[in-house]
Formats: C-alpha cells, sequence, structure tokens
C-alpha cells in the first residue's frame, strides 16, 4: 500500500501532474515506512534463517495458542522460549510437530528439515549441572537456525582434566558458548585453550555472595583471555543466537 | 628439552631399558609441558596472527623498551596498548618503524605489510566524540591482526540520522564493533539494523550515574536486539580482537 | 474553628481587650495550619484538576471500599492504582460508574466528562508488550487529569523504523512519555526525535543484569539527549501526573 | 548536494528518462540524508531556540578556541559548559563579547539580546551553598536559551522558613529546579508546596554516604510528591534545557 | 554458683588452706563468668528496666508459647516482636494477660502498671500510612520500657503543613524517633526544626529505586540536619530502645 | 522590619483602620518570616549552646578569614571544620585565640570558657590509630558545646582486654560515642557491655572490601546490641552534636 | 581403559612396532585423561577422606535416590546437603542407615566408624540462634570427613562473657570455624584471643541493611584481626571442608 | 603493677585484713588487666612467632623512624608494610640490617637467622605480572613468620599449561596462597588440582567492571572447588599470616 501511493507519486511526476519541487516536498514528510524501510525486518528475517521468537513468560497458555497459531500460519520456523511443562503439555495436543525440551523450557515447530547455514561447529560448553537448562536453551536455538552444536557438559573448573580430555573436539568448532554460574571461571579457561570467539554466558546459579549471577557475569567480563564477549545472565537463547550469527556461511 | 626428555624416555622403552610399567609411571608425573601441550601457545599465535601485545600501563619507559627489543626480535607484528605520548616519543627515538596513535595510546611495530586474514570488512561505530580513543583502540588493534575496518563516528542515538545514513555500508561488514558511554544505547539500535554479530564496548564516558561506565555496561547486557555480546568497560583492545577471531577466514 | 480562633483574637484587638505586643506575641504561636496554611493543599488539588488518588496495594478490599466511598462522596473524579482484578470486581458491584482498567491495574471514578486542561496533546510511547502496563497506568493517570493522550506501543529501539513511522505524531505533542525496561534506549532516541519535554519511565521489565529495572534506569539518567528527565521504576502514575503539570494549559 | 540527486533523479522521471519501478529501486536505497531527514537538527535547533553547545571539560585550550571560532562564525549563541577559570581567562582575550560564570564554569556568547521565549517563570532553587555552582548551571543556560529565571539559594530542608518565605515567589514560576545534594530533600519538598513541574538535580555535593551523589539521586527518584523528575547528578545544563522545553511559549 | 567457687577460693586463702601464689594462678584460669562477669547481663537488664525480649519470626507458634512461658515466669514484662496474627491468636488464649499490635505485630504481657522512667516525652513521627507499624513498634517498645509516647502519623514532608501545625508538640518531647521510607526526607525536616536528638527510622516502604529501603537509609546518613542518628532499616524496636535509653531519668 | 509590619497591622486594626476581615486577610498571605518564624532558628542555637559551625574544606583562606571573622563578631564560639594546616597556621595569625587540632583538622575560638551544658560524661572511644582524627573531631565538638569528654583510643575488638580495663570509666558516662573503620564491629561490642545510648561512627579506615567505610557502616547498622544509632561515614562532627544534645541537662 | 591405551602403544614402542618418533605424535594427540591425569580427582578423594557429596537442593526426591543408591554403592561416606525434611523422611525408608540432621538440611551415609583424621579439635562458633544451622552444616561436614568437633553456639558479641567463658577450651582447638550474621563481628574478636587459623562464615541472618548477609561479608573480609579468612554467605558446607583440611593429620 | 594489687589483695584476706566478702566485692570491679588478661597478646605473639608489624602507609618517615626504634629496640623481628621507596632508602641509612622489598613496599629487621615453624611449604601462586607485589607480601610475611615458601607467578587461567607445568611442586606444599586480579579465577583451578588449603587473594589489578578487585572478590567468595577461603581485597599480608598460622608445627 505504502509501496502504492510512492508509485502514483512517481507516476503523477512522470505524467506531468505533479511538478519536481512538489514531488520533494512529499517525498520528505512520507513516513519511513513509505519507503519501504520497513522491509529491513524481513529481510532481516529471512537472510539470517531466523526463527520467529515467542518469549512465553508471563502469558496465560491462550495467549501462547494464538499467538503460536498466527506465527505458525506463515512461519517455517517457531521458537518459543521460557515456555512451563504444563503450558507445553497443552500446547503439543494443538501442535502435535511441535518439540518441547523442558530442560530449558523450549519448544520449537519446524516445517521441514533445517538446511545446514553454518560454517562449522558451534560447541556449547557448561560448568555444573545446574547449568544445563541454559546451555541447552542456546544449543537448541543454534539449531533451529540451522547450526551443528556439539556439548560438553559438567566440565567446571575445578575438574579441569574433564574439560582437557576434549582438546580434540575444540579444533573443529568455529564457536564456543560457554556457560557458568557460581565464579564464572570457565570462559577464562576456555578462551585460553582454543583461538575461537568465545561467547561466555553467566548464570544465576549459585547463592550468598553470587548475587543472582553478578558474580559470574564480573568475572567474565574481566576475563584476562582474548576473543570472549558477555550476554546478560542466564541468556542461552541470546548465546545460541550470536553463535549461529557468527558462525554463518556467508 | 621437554621433548627431549620425552623421546628419551621412548627410547630407552624402545632399547628394553625402561620397563613400560616404569615408563608408564614416568609419563604420569611428567610436567605437561614435557608433552608438547605448551606448543598450543604458539599455535594459537600463530594460526590468529595474533601480534605479540604489551600492556605498558604502569611500567616505566626502560622497562617498557627492554620488554620491547625482546619482543620484537622474535615478532612479525608488536602492538603497545596503553602507552603515554611522552613514553612513546621516548620509544620512537630507538623504534623508527614503530607507529604511534595518540588518541589509543597504542604503538605498533610491524616488520612488513599484515596479509589479509578476513573474509569481510569490520565495521565500528562510536557514539560520542570522547569515545574515539576506545573505537581506535579496537580499529588498529583489529588490523594489526590483517583485517580491514572501517570506523563511523560521532553516530549517538540523540542523532540517528547520521547512523541511518550509513547503511549501506553495513551491508558490506561481517562484525560490528559498537562503542558507547552514557546510556550505551548505540549497540541496541545497531543490533536492529544489521544481521551480524555486534561487539558492544561501553565507556567510561560520563558523569554521576554512568558510575564509571557501569550504566553503559548494564544497558548494552539487557539489549533487547539479538546478536549482542559485551566486554569490559573502555577494551576496545579486546574487542579488536574478539572482532578479528570473527571475521577470521577459515 | 482556627480560624475562628485568629477572628477572635482580632475582635480582641479591636476591641481594645488586648494590646499590639500581647497580640504579636500570641500570633507568633498559633500552628500555623490556624493561618490557613492548610489550605494550600485543597488549592492545589483544585487548580491542578488533580484527582482523588488511592493507592489500593497492600489493602484488603473491605478498606478499599470503605476509602473509596468517602473519597467519591466530595470529589469530581477518583483514581485507584494498583488495584488487583478480583478487588476491582467487588467495587464495581458497589461503583457501576466505575471503569477498570486490568492491565495497569487503575480503576477510575468520574463524575462528568473531564473538561480539557491541556495546551496540546501527551504522547505516551513504549518499548516492549511488557512495558505497556507502565505506559497505560501513564495514560489513564493523564486522562483523568483533563489532557489527551496517543500511545504508540511496542516501538523498542531494535525495530527503529516502526518509531520513525510515527513521526508525524511527534510534531503535534507537547509533552511525551517514554516508558522501557530492560537497556532503557528509547527516551534518548525519542528526545532526538523531538524538541519537546520527554520524561523517561524506566521499568522492571528485563531478568539477570537488569537487575529489576536498574540498568534502565541508569541508562535514562545518562541519556545524551537533552531535554529527557526520568522518574521512578514503574511509576506511570508519577509520569503521567508530571505530563499532566507540563501540558497545563495556564 | 543530497537534494541535488533527489531533484535530479524526480527530473529524470518527469522527462522519462527514468522509469518509475526504476526509481522507485533508486529512492529505496538512498541514504536517508538524502531524504532530506538531517535536517530535522537544524529544523530542532531552530525552533527550540537551542544555542550551540561545546562541552570544555577533557579538551584544551587551542581545541576549545578553534571550536569555538567554527561555532561563533554561524551561531547567535553559544554556550560553553565545563570551562575552567584559566582557560576562560585565554579565550576572553580573543572573543571580548564572552561572559564567564565562574561558579557555574559556563562561558556564553550571543551577538544580540536574546528574546524572550518563555511562558512564565522558571524557579531555581538550591540547598546548601555547595549546590549553587550546579543551580547556576541551570539558570544560566535557561537564560541563554531565552527564559526567565529567579533563582533561590540556601533553602536546605534544616532550615524550611528560609523556603517558607518565598512562597510568594512560587506562585509565579510555571517551572522549578530544585538543586540539592548529602540527602537530597529539597525537591520533595518543593514538589509539595507547588502545582507546577519539578525538575530535581541531584549533586555530588557530601561525602562518605552520599556515595558521590547516589544518595540525593535515589532520594529523588523516590519523592512522595507529584510532579518530580529527576536528572543525572550534577547535570545542571540538562535541567535548565528541561526547563526550557517546558517553559516555551508555543 | 560461680560465685560460689570465687568465695570458697577466698575462704581458703582466708583459713590458709591455698596459698597467696596458688591462688593468684586459679584466678587467672577461671572463667569470666566465673568473676560475676555475667552478672553484668542482668545488672543491665535492671538498670534499663528492659523487657524480656522474644524474636518470634521463624518461630513455630509451639516454641513461641515455650519460650513465652519460661520468660513470663521470671519477669515482670516480656516484648515479643515479629509476631503474626494468628500466632497471636492462639498466644491470647493462654496468656489472657497479653496485649497484641496487629501493625506493629508486637505482642506485649506486663504484671503491672510499668513505672514512669523517663525524663520527657518521646514523640514518634512517621511520613506515610504503611510507615505506621514500624513506628507502632518503636512506641510500643519505649512504652513498655517505662517511657510516654506521643505519636503524628502521616506527617510526610509533601505535605509540611500537617507537621508544622505541631510544633507545640513538638516543645515538650526530649527526644524525636522519625519514621520515613520512600525519599526518607522527614529526619531531616524533623532535626532542623527540634534541638532535640533525632533517631531516624528508614522503612523499606516505597518501590523500583528504593530498593528495599536502600534509598531511605542513604538519605537519613546524608541528613544536612545536626543531631540525627539512624537505625537499621525498619528496626522499630531498635529505634524505640534508643529513645528509652535516651530519655532514661537517671 | 517584619516585625514592624505585622505591629502596624495590629496598630491599625486597634484604631480601627483596618477591619477584622481584612487583617485576616493580609495575614495569611504574610511570608512566614514576617511572623517571627525564622526566629526559630536563632532559638535553637541559643537553647542548645551551639556554637557557629564553618565548613573549610573547599574553600580558600581568604574566604575562610572573611567568613570567621563576620561569625567571630557576634558569637560567643566558633567551630571550623575541615581545616588544613596551612590554612590554619594563616588564620592563627589574625585570630591569637584560635585553637588548632591538627589530627581532626578543627579550629575553635571561644571568648570565655564554656560553662557546663552537660548531665554527665561523653566517652569517645575509637578502634585503631587511623580512626583518632574522625573521634578528636568528635570529641572537641561535643567540648565546645559545653560537655565533658572522655576518650579511649586504639580498643579495637581484636585487642578486647584492652576495651574491658576500661569498663570502671563505661559506668561514668551518660553517652557513647564509638569510632571504628575497617568491620566496624567495635560499636556492637561497647554496646554490650553499657546501658547508654552508642552513636556508631563508621570511618573510611581501610582498604579493598571496605569500600570506603560502607562495610563498616553496614556492619554498625546491623548491630546486635541494642541502643546503637548510626551516623554518617567519617562524621565524627555530627557525632559530637548528637552525643551533646543526648547529654544535655534541661 | 585409557591406562590400557598407554600401555599398548608402550608395549608396541617396546616390541618396535612404533617408533620412537611415532610415538611422540600420537602421545601428543592422546587427550589429558588417558595419561591418567583424571585419577587425580580420585587421588583426591581418598587422600582427603572426602566424602561423595550431593547437593540436594532443586532436585526431586526421585532423582535424589537415584544419585544416592549409586554414590553409596561405590562409597564409604556420602553426604547429602540442602535436603528438606520431607525428602529425608522418604530417603530413610530407603536408607535406614542415613542420619538426618533437620537444623543443617544434611544427610549422612556412612558404613564404618569415620578413622579419626585430624590433628586436633575443630571449635565451631556462632553468634546467634539463628546461626546454628549454618554452624552445624560446618560442624556435620568436618565430622563426616573424620575430624572432631566442638560447638559454642550464642556467643554474640553483644554477650562478650559468654564467649570469654570459654577461653579455655580455645586453648585446644587447632582450626576455629566462626558464623555469624548481622554485623559479623564475632570471628574478629575470636581472631583476637586465638593465634590458630579462623574460617569465617558470614550468614544471610539479619534485615534490612544486612542486605542478605551482604553486611557480614564485608565485616569479615576487613577484619583487623590476622589470620582470618571468608567463605560465602551461608556456606557452612565449604568452612567444615577447609577447618577439615587445615587439621589434617598428615 | 596490677599482678601486684592482686598479690596484695590476697595477702590481706590471706592476713584476714580483708574479709571474704569485701575481697569477692572488689575483685568484681577490678580492671580485666589485672587479672592477666592482657597477657594473652604477649602469648600470642610469642607462640605464633608473629613479628611486630608497622603499617607505613599514611605515616611520615619520621614517624615511622620513630616507631621502628621503638618497636626494633625488644623484638626479634620487625615487619614493615606498605612502605614507599624513598622512605626505604631513608631508614636504611638508620637500620643497615634492614631489608627492602620494593615490589611489595614491605621492610624487614631479624637479629639472626629464623628458626623454621613449618609442617611443609607454603606455596604462592600468581596469575598476572601485576599481582606480584600482592603475592610477594604473603611470602615475605610467611618467611619472616619462619616459614619456607615457594612462588609460582605468571601462572594464569589462561595459559593453563603453564600451571599444570608445576604439578609435582603442589604436592609438597600442605597450604597454597593463590593471588589474582580480574576475574579471579586462579584459586579455583588450583582448588581443584590440590587437596590442602587454598587461600584465595582479590588484588584490584584490573579495570572498567573489576571495580577494584570486586569481580574477584566475588569470583573467588563463589569457587566451586572445596577448601578455598578468601581474604581482603590486595590484602597480601593477611594471607602470608594465614598461611603461616595453617602451617605451624604445633
Amino acid at each position: 500500500m505504502d509501496h502504492k501511493l510512492l508509485e502514483q507519486l512517481l507516476q503523477e511526476v512522470q505524467s506531468g501532474t505533479v511538478g519536481v519541487e512538489e514531488a520533494l516536498d512529499r517525498l520528505r514528510t512520507l513516513p519511513f515506512e513509505d519507503l519501504g524501510f520497513a522491509l529491513v525486518d524481513h529481510h532481516r528475517t529471512l537472510r539470517q534463517g531466523f526463527p520467529e521468537v515467542l518469549f512465553a513468560q508471563g502469558k496465560e497458555v491462550g495467549q501462547i495458542k494464538a499467538i503460536l497459531t498466527s506465527l505458525w500460519s506463515r512461519s517455517e520456523n517457531v521458537l518459543v522460549t521460557r515456555l512451563a511443562a504444563d503450558q507445553a503439555a497443552v500446547l503439543r495436543a494443538d501442535f502435535p510437530e511441535a518439540r518441547y525440551y523442558p530442560d530449558s523450557r523450549l519448544l520449537t515447530l519446524s516445517r521441514r528439515p533445517i538446511p545446514d547455514r553454518g560454517r562449522g561447529l558451534i560447541c556449547v560448553i557448561s560448568a555444573g549441572t545446574a547449568d544445563i537448562p541454559v546451555a541447552e536453551e542456546a544449543a537448541v536455538t543454534a539449531r533451529i537456525m540451522g547450526h551443528q552444536v556439539e556439548t560438553l557438559y559438567d566440565c567446571g573448573v575445578a575438574g579441569l582434566h574433564r574439560l582437557l580430555a576434549h582438546q580434540a573436539l575444540f579444533a573443529q568448532a568455529t564457536v564456543f558458548v560457554v556457560v557458568a554460574g557460581m565464579e564464572g571461571a570457565l570462559p577464562s579457561v576456555v578462551g585460553g585453550l582454543v583461538d575461537r570467539p568465545v561467547i561466555a554466558v553467566p548464570t544465576s546459579v549459585g547463592y550468598g555472595a553470587s548475587f543472582g549471577g553478578l558474580a559470574a557475569l564480573l568475572a567474565m567480563l574481566n576475563s584476562c583471555a582474548t576473543g570472549v564477549a558477555v550476554v546478560n545472565i542466564d541468556n542461552g537463547f541470546g548465546a545460541g543466537c550470536l553463535a549461529a550469527l557468527i558462525n554463518r556461511k556467508d
């Protein structure tokens, strides 16, 4: 429609109904969307292979179902984040294609196998058992965006040998997502072992002076290893997206 | 030398001087470096095209000169960070090849033109004039690691049109370094315009409730745009390294 | 009664029963309320068109009903803030004129249409869906104080085109209320687009390093745009009041 | 020039050299500045009566002189903020029209008397003697933007009578700027006495648990008075700008 | 008993059974309680007129009843703090003399009228309605320690006239307890009006940037009025005790 | 003069020139100072025996001399706080009566011996050697207000016997000022030994996690001893004033 | 198994099947676990007498039972921490040997009496009644690791005599665990009385400005006594482990 | 002298001059030092082999010399901490036996070789070059207390092989002091490799979000390794003392 308006204006210029000066004036006041600017949004989704994403937290299951129905009608892939198990059970009755990941509270819907969009492997490493849900959130997110992911869990810095035993795998990865709560030291250790980007994800795992993940967050921001950057506490989804962007083929 | 020890042990096994059991025992207690582990370090430097880096802050010019002489004797490229202007003047007398960047307080030494190791362009954007030194630190770091960098300065969110006017450039970049102090909003805005990784660098530019860059740091960690990760306050060097790692050809 | 005391004193001076010196002494010790000082309060309410306001949070529905009955007996307009939906249902049985806004948890009572007290339009903009309840709290508050309000929701900085598409509307507003959680960048962007006062409202929307709205609050306080001031986290009511004061006709 | 490009395109459409479809394509890719978007900036400055502003802090006097010369060549009014006294002395040799305010470290340059752009009076109140420089920064800023300002200094809450003695003045003001360090209580008290917008400015005046103005900032954000909003610590300039925007005639 | 041990030792010295040297050695190693040191505790309670105090929070009603029975068997007055209403109901069946204060969650038991131990009046002032429970906690605590208390509630700084109207009362008090949440400004205002000690009690009343009472706490610590000291957030009990100590007759 | 206005109005009422109604109206609009309200200030100073106080910090010696001359012309006692030693040397040339306390950076001027205004002894205790200047600030302040002060220094909790050895002195004091940095434990220990008010003064003595006195401040606010209240970090002056108010005879 | 791989390689070298050079290459790429590195873990457990530890918090009773069954099948001692009472009841049906400590929420399983591994006595001291569960966690942990523990509870610094009365016991201990919430002063006092290591454990006991144990934590970190180190808030388990390590016989 | 008083009292009891009751009364009021309590202090110093310690920071060289002279006259060993290099130069003229450690700013004075008081070796490890001064402070402190110390510097977690290469040394140590700034991860890694107590020392090395060592401090408090406790930021002296206490022979 906006496109129509612009086309019509240009046709009026072409036909001489509207002069150049008047056309200039009208162009200046057109809202940006009229100029196709809003397309950037679609363009971005298409090029990145981004799924449609729905944050379920704080919404009722009826609302989620309605939005999900709408998204699913126009998308190849849909990702629902922070979805409770009981809500997932309800949704799966209506969306039998849905796959639910209870640890990471994600639900995915995909019409067909997702083509591989990656240059290499994304390696997701987590420190403690309690960090696994956030790590899984990153892994599932990256996979639905078309990337191969390997996961290494329970590799905390107090038991280095478990981490060092997997150095062969490290050589195959193009980007690392490293998830840790408590003292948040794992990204620094991994960053010292690899020569690839490391996305550090602090988690709220811990108690007392962890202050809800602040300790891990600060540790990661102060990493003495090069090549480390940090996302928000418990933001597995964001880390998975960023890893996918880094690993993009083109 | 360590290598020698191991070789000798194996030769003793080969010759029968040392039995398998004894060899097993001795292997377990050998320091790891003896097993070539330390080579990882060199390997990493070589593959990444990392320069040798010398943090000058807190050191006297005599110390810096001594270390620089040593590094320069064995390296293709040396990067000195946080070097004061008067110190740089002294060093340039001894190292006429040196190039000093007064804004970012960096000094570089390169034996020959640095080969291009990048897949594409790194785009470094900064918000205010006062953020430029940190942005330059990122740009110079990425360049000495063999990457093409374009810089856009003075593109704060209170004057969006300056940023939007450069959207054509955005399409050419594979990774963005976005530097901002005060409210730290620029990475979110850039992250919404591009479909590439965004490395956000908070700076200590500001006063009062900026609390030395904390306000910008928190804002960037909470970015509503996907694909954004954050490094430490004023850490232009770290952002440049990470951008180079992301942009690596292979 | 206080007034009576003072009148009587003056009559005694007039009649000579009390001398000037003694009257001076007695005047000095009269409580201020006796001098009509408390009238300031009423004066203020009348001139501003302020409704009576009742904070429902932490009160039982019986208490709320009692206070509301009292306020409604002497006021043109009553505003109940932070009222739970089940409490609202109970109250509406007794106050059929009441209108409840479930998103913003406000209930309003008005005897007759509220006259327009504004010089222009108040524009309320919010960043994410989750910020809407706070934005609505501001909008309803301003409306019951007699001001025209337009709302623009879901205009986060990661999708600038949605915001920019409404620039025509911006020209009509005399004051902006901009509501955002997470990185709190929206007020800076709006402040750069308009030449009117911007009241920034941080919300507690977010998680992890948002620290209950602290990240957004700090970002807004450090806004690089001029003309921006900030209210407390989630304080939609306060922003609506202030917008109304700024937009007052006289 | 951008304008020229667009004009030329339209002329080509008019003349038939370029078809409508091709014109549409080219329009979509034109940088925004080409569409006159950048004019918003100028427009804003002109309509608001904003002076050109130069932050002197961290710049050398030579740099300041160069920028000032450039700004002064194209502006009616220039405001230099955070300018040291010795720098001001140097500048005044070259700019005899300059007026320097040592308390607030401002320097102003005005070609001719600034026309009154205000609806009423701006009242600037400060708590302690040490808060005066910030209050003066607000007052001078508002005046150079064309507004009448009255100042009341040394009206801290521990001596209420000094404040209450000026209630007559309060009735004449359309907006208040209230500046306080330490416990930051003054804006709440003023907000309870007036029915006008109150811009609260916390200052870094204090020691110990004032934490550089944090105590005053938090107090002001939690004000129990309605109609109060807060700017950054020591941000007298921002408060002056906002007061001017609120007090604008149209 | 300990006293007996010491008495016995001295008698052995007196009778010559134990020599001076040996007595010296044994005295040095006697636990301090043996020397009557523990009596300080009782002495203190008796001289101060302190009631026995039982913190009920976190205890089950059975535990509370058992402790209360024990305390009541040996004390004139018992004070139970932070006691839930349902627990109080249970206890009152067993302790018909008990008086429960639901607002402040205190329960008192007194054998006979408490004698007046004060030099004058303790004046307890609170800012908002929500601060009353903490104020009551202070008032009831001071009363059971034998002091006269007057309370002034709902005297927030945004409505100064309510406070000022009670200045006559101020002249009669020897110590003030001033309770406020949100911006915590009231103690500074009261401190400026009186020449008596002011005990400031911050409360957790507020939201957002009140950070659980931190804003009020910092404001009170930075009070510009002299004669103000601060207790912990919501610590009405502590303020009541301190006021009683200050108001003690001897 | 204000007094004159009021007197004149009453005379006009007396003489019948002004009617009661008109007088009532004019009284309501008189500024408060006209009603003698400002006298509260003087009254307070006189009754409390407060000296005039001049904060020297941040002022030049010329300014200090001018203010001091003015204060000294109308006061019995003057107290200058936070005065540097070199400034004191200059002032003492002009004010030979002045006494300077280099540790606490105080200077006092007194016309004649200060009469004893106290009910008993004020006991000032400090933990470490580095806390003595703040303790001295409290002691000198209380003395110039007419109170007897005993000081006990270097009584930190890591050497309890030094403190316990002075218990005899404790029985004589009516109020305690307890000064400590680092872990700030001393007020709790003293509060457990005495049955008198304890004013706790945290100091900025310490490093690292003392965060400029925050650790000591928080410890004191959380004291498990009853009868303890806290002033701002390093606020020896405030503690001395409060101790004097508590110890006042009447 | 890994051991087998290495043994086989050495046998191939011995037999001449594999040359020294090739063996060197293969050794370099073997994962570290293959070199027996992982044995460190077991070694450590065995030498320290560490029990297997299971953190029950956040796990369902079914999960806990499964893990516990597995651990119990291969261990002498198992320690379950942060186990709810209702979960413990379920587990005790299956593990009749289990002993549950409801205060500290620990459950222990031991096959036979634990041999004494200590050089001396571990003394666990706590300040208030509410700190006992954390103190018990430390005591039970140290005991199951084979150490003698004495506990002293309710020895807060506001009643020093209770602490001082136990000085005889102090002489027998080789290490102290001191547990305190609120102002966290007790470790400093104990540290001043003894010449042994003091492990300070801050607890989250308190309210208001205790900020969840932060006040006690900071106080302990700033202890003026030598020989004090601090563990995380409420980390009784960690303190017990460390005390056991310090008290180890060899 | 105190001893004399007590002896005299007992002699008076013995001789019948003073009755038992009177003696009891007088004993209760004797200051504790009279009972030999103060000897604890000396006892402690002697048994621990503690040197006399003088904190030089904030003192002038004259003061330091005076105190040092006094300490040296009665002690075997003196340790001066935080002594500037220029001050050390002055002191060494007067104390030719003095040894100065410029990195750690310590000066030691010892009359004769210090006997070995340790059970084993203390191992001091530091992460970065900038952490060495704090590590040296710990090492020198432990040595002057009579303990053998080995140091491993520059073993940050980003280069694990350097740390792992020294595992043989780890087996010989009885206690570890691990010093790190920035992300503070090293103590967790060391704690996972050894079965001995680890004293973690955060340093203020870092910038931006290290917040003066807070990041390292929090990381260490949240260590996932058992057997780790933490001292204050930069507190090398405290760590050295504690290590010595742990390593004590008896």
